[in-house]
C-alpha cells in the first residue's frame, strides 16, 4: 500500500514534469494532483530534488537497457534503427529533464553526475555498435572517427530537444522524430553505398 | 561622449555576462563596476534585457560576417576551415549566450526570434560550402544530406558548451577547440579519401 503511494507520486510527478514543466511544478501541485495530503508526500519523498532524483534512476534503468547492444552476434543496420527508437522513446517519456537539464544539473550536483554517467554508457554504446558494423564491413570509419561520431549522436540527441525549441518549433513528439532522423543521416556517410541509400530511405519516413 | 559611455556599458555588460553568467549580474553590478550612477546607465538603456538585445543585435552582426562564403569562387577545405574558427571565436566571445541559450530563449520572444533567424542564416551559409564543396567533386553527398549535415553542425555548434558543462568540464576555451574538432570530424566522412585524411590531421591539432 506505501509502495503504491510512492509509485502513484513518481508516476504523477513524472506525468506533471513533461506537462508543465519541472520548474513549474511544486509538491503541492503533485500532493494536490493525487488527492493525498503534502504530509503524506513528504512521508515518502524529502523534497522534490528526491522525487526528481528517484525518476533519474527510473530514467537511468530505461536507458540502460535501451543502449544495451545486442550480445554473441555482430548489430546489424536495423539494430541500430531499433536502439535509436528506444532511446528517443525513453528521452520523450523523460522529456522534462532534457527539456531543463542545463538547469537541472547545474542546480543539483547528484543529478548531474547521474546524467554525467548516462552519457558515458551511452557513448560506449555506440561506439560498440559502430565497432561491430565495421567488423561486419558495412561501416568504413577509423577509431578516431567511431570516437568522434559517437559523441556528436550524443550531443544531438541530448539537445535536440532544446534546438528545436529555440527554433520556435512546439510540437516535441514531432521533434523527437526529426531527432531519429538527423542521428541516422549523421551515421549514414559512413555506410557502404547500399546500406547508405536503406538508411536514408528509412529516416525518410520519419519528416513530415 | 554619451556614445561613448553606451558602448562601454555595453562592453563592460558583455565581460561580466561571459565571466558570472547572465543571471548573476544585474544593472546595479554593471553601473558598480563602470563606475557609474544606476541613472546614467538607464539614461542608455531602458533594463538589463535593453542591454542583451543590443549586444544580440552585435552578435548578429558578427556571426553574419563569419558566415559569409567567398563570392565569385568555389569554398575549399581551408575556408570551411577559417569558417569554423571564425564561428566559434564569436561562439566564445558571447559565450554568456550559448551558456543560458534555452533560459534567455524562453524568456524572452524578441531574442529568441533573433536567435533562430542567426541559426536560419548560419545554415544556409553551412549548406552553401557544402554545396561549393560538392560543386568542387571533393564532397559526396546529395541535397537531403547536405541539409541534415547543416542542421547537426549546428545543433553541434550551439550546444557544445552546454554539452561541456553537463559532462563536468569547466575549461570553456577547451571545449570550444573540442567544439571546432567535432564539427571538422562531422564533415570528414563526406570528403574524398585524401581531403579526409587532410581534414582529420588538421582536426586532431584541436585535441590536447
Amino acid at each position: 500500500m506505501a509502495r503504491d503511494t510512492r509509485d502513484r507520486i513518481l508516476e504523477a510527478s513524472l506525468a506533471l514534469f513533461n506537462a508543465r514543466g519541472e520548474l513549474n511544478v511544486s509538491t503541492n501541485h503533485i500532493a494536490d494532483d493525487l488527492e493525498i495530503s503534502p504530509g503524506n508526500l513528504y512521508y515518502h519523498f524529502r523534497n522534490k530534488d528526491d522525487i526528481i532524483e528517484q525518476l533519474f534512476a527510473r530514467f537511468e534503468l530505461r536507458m540502460d537497457k535501451a543502449l544495451t547492444a545486442p550480445a554473441e552476434r555482430l548489430p546489424t543496420l536495423e539494430d541500430i534503427w531499433l536502439q535509436l527508437h528506444l532511446v528517443y522513446e525513453c528521452i520523450w517519456d523523460y522529456r522534462f529533464i532534457y527539456r531543463d537539464l542545463v538547469d537541472i544539473s547545474s542546480r543539483n550536483r547528484k543529478l548531474r553526475m547521474h546524467f554525467s554517467r548516462i552519457l558515458k554508457r551511452a557513448s560506449e554504446g555506440a561506439i560498440e555498435v559502430m565497432r561491430g558494423l565495421a567488423t561486419s564491413g558495412i561501416f568504413r570509419a577509423n577509431a578516431e572517427e567511431i570516437r568522434a561520431t559517437a559523441t556528436n549522436i550524443l550531443v544531438i540527441a541530448t539537445f535536440w530537444l532544446n534546438f528545436s525549441a529555440v527554433r520556435g518549433e512546439h510540437d516535441e513528439r514531432e521533434s523527437i522524430n526529426q531527432g531519429i532522423y538527423q542521428v541516422m543521416l549523421l551515421i549514414a556517410p559512413f555506410l557502404r553505398d547500399t546500406e547508405r541509400a536503406q538508411l536514408t530511405h528509412l529516416a525518410a519516413a520519419y519528416l513530415r
